[in-house]
């Protein structure tokens, strides 16, 4: 976006839709007058951009917000409901998702398939996908501006492509161009990501704990995985593959992992081995068994604490984050996992004594990816809103 | 530097003073003209500033470098060898050393005293470390324009104050100030750091790796600690406590460290261990004997091989940087750990298959700490140098 290009007169006013549309997305019920002061565009500027937002469906003009002086009443501007949304697509180990969300950030639609996705080829598996993106344009009279695809793997940040997916057994497979191909869509941008790191930017972007900026977010569902967001910013590494908490050794002698080596986080305190060590069948069985008190299950989450205390003990002590967040089935056990961890990271921490490390439960558990994943496509449209607005309103 | 204040006459001049500075740091032998391409600035501009610094000694004119075209002959800028000089200072667990650079990056002056740091309380140690400061000011006719003192511990960036250095036994000393006391450095600015960050710098700044700007820099002394850099930048974490590779856990039941934890790297890979194992006194021993074969010793090297492997292991999956450099001990003994290190990695990092790692021997090894901790100084005078030209050419 800001890369020096010529300015001719389109560049600039792409430039500046961009600055009135993300006024309005962090002001709802802002005014014009507004939009221009926190711009620095002028009023007039302001105003025709706004008009051709309006015309193009981006932008509604609501009611007076409150008289701004002794002239003009300022009326308060908020993105349309009724825009183009951002669709969010999980490619999950046991289940395919769509997520739905508008410009307002307002969840439209979300649909969970549950899918064995272990044993498949990709391309089998991408034709149910395509035929869960095309089932969303047909059942809902939205236009879709933009899919993000969360997928539980390694993807290459200069190329796109997944590198890997070890519970999946995937290799190098290029996903939004097989999804264009098959769900036929046109240019529709799409963006595939790894689930964790959209977990993360879900979890930001929720509202529900303002204050995050700088923490590390742990998902874990059958892969283990986490985002790390620094300053506001997800760090992905050079080449993207960062983040890869799951594959951090915890015990040296322990269990091979999917990835090939032995004693992984994964490997002895992924969902797999928690509910085989606690002998139920899945993750809502087992907190029933923790509430009741089952000793059990119990001893089976004690030492998943202590793993996972361990490889968060490793990350703070490299990276210095104040925060973590339990998300994935880690949220769900985070009333058994709270207490321990804290130990841990107190034991292991050299900084600890002086800058306490803050553990939260994810507030949207194993939906974080699927809201991140929409929730990134819809801001890419709030950072480059021209192309629907020209579509609309030519010239 | 950027951020916005009021630019009255004299802090565009200091910025300006700043940016001409830089361009002749970054392009010894530079003209005028090229200073005024480089920095668009006026060569008015440029032309007073430089003869400015000529003044205050900061920068030389040297021989005509070459013709400019048919008018008047550029000459060449260089910054001076006499100007102000960065002095370093590192603390170590059982040395106290001092180095001083001048504006072009050459050395004029190091030097180590042993001294066994290790059972000694802050001030009595500060009390020699002023003595160097001290005895550098007094054998040598030049400026010192700035301070930075290495230390073994976790410096909180936003007070100064060195929290911790297991190693020492110190809590909570204000360095810059208990210095700035001793040994009378009136307005000298003193900056305190983590001696492994300096290390980074120092390596990166040595100009030995030019491709240099994605690493982890882990040097290893008594304790061990890293450095990490992105993009050129250095990262510490959020509060200046990140890079603690040290107290990362590789041996779960493995025996206890300084920090209190059990089975840190320091604990069974660092040189008091290594040592320990292999029955020699010190490292250029532990180094001949590796070099005759000498079987104890190859056998004491293995498992420093395997455990540095994991934690960095745990590194690269986390950061995803693509370079290691080896410092400190962990250099001399380059040799015998890279292809261990590289089989360990290979195995262990995720994305390893894609995204070769290279790992790469430190040129300045146990130099790497107090280069950068001069260098860092030198660079602040170059980045801000209008006090050194107004105490000369006031106006």
């Amino acid at each position: 976006m800001t890369q020096p290009r010529p300015a001719g007169q389109h560049t600039v006013r792409r430039h500046n839709s961009a600055l009135v549309l993300g006024a309005i997305a962090d002001s709802p019920g802002i005014s014009r007058a507004g939009v221009a002061a926190r711009t620095g565009l002028t009023k007039a500027t302001v105003s025709s951009l706004v008009d051709r937002a309006i015309v193009a469906g981006l932008v509604v003009d609501g009611e007076p917000a409150h008289r701004e002086g002794p002239g003009r009443r300022g009326t308060a501007l908020t993105l349309s409901p009724a825009g183009p949304h951002g669709l969010g697509v999980e490619i999950g180990v046991d289940y395919i998702a769509t997520c739905l969300v508008d410009l307002t950030g307002r969840v439209s639609r979300q649909r969970i398939r549950p899918a064995d996705n272990r044993a498949q080829p990709a391309n089998r598996v991408l034709v149910k996908v395509a035929r869960a993106i095309r089932s969303v344009f047909s059942e809902l009279p939205v236009v879709v501006g933009g899919i993000g695809v969360a997928v539980p793997g390694l993807v290459e940040n200069s190329t796109g492509l997944l590198r890997t997916a070890p519970n999946l057994g995937w290799r190098d497979v290029d996903i939004p161009a097989e999804l264009r191909d098959r769900a036929a869509l046109a240019d529709i941008p799409v963006l595939a990501g790894n689930e964790a790191n959209f977990a993360a930017l879900g979890e930001m972007w929720s509202g529900e704990h303002p204050e995050l900026r700088d923490f590390i977010h742990v998902s874990a569902e059958i892969g283990i995985g986490a985002g790390i967001v620094m300053d506001g910013t997800l760090f992905e590494g050079v080449r993207g593959f960062g983040g890869e908490i799951g594959h951090l050794s915890v015990d040296a002698k322990g269990p091979q992992c999917s990835c090939g080596a032995r004693g992984c986080l994964e490997a002895v305190a992924g969902q797999d081995a928690i509910l085989a060590q606690s002998g139920v069948s899945d993750v809502p069985a087992l907190v029933a068994r923790l509430e009741s008190g089952d000793r059990k299950a119990l001893t089976a989450v004690r030492p998943v604490a202590r793993y996972l205390g361990t490889a968060l003990s490793n990350v703070v002590n490299l990276l210095d984050v104040p925060t973590i967040v339990l998300g994935g089935t880690y949220a769900a056990l985070g009333p058994w996992l709270q207490e321990p961890l804290q130990e841990e990271l107190t034991l292991r921490v050299v900084s600890a004594a002086w800058s306490p490390i803050t553990i939260l439960q994810s507030t949207l558990g194993t939906e974080a990816a699927i809201r991140g994943a929409a929730t990134s496509a819809v801001r890419a449209i709030i950072a480059d809103p021209d192309p629907f607005i020209t579509a609309t309103v030519p010239g």
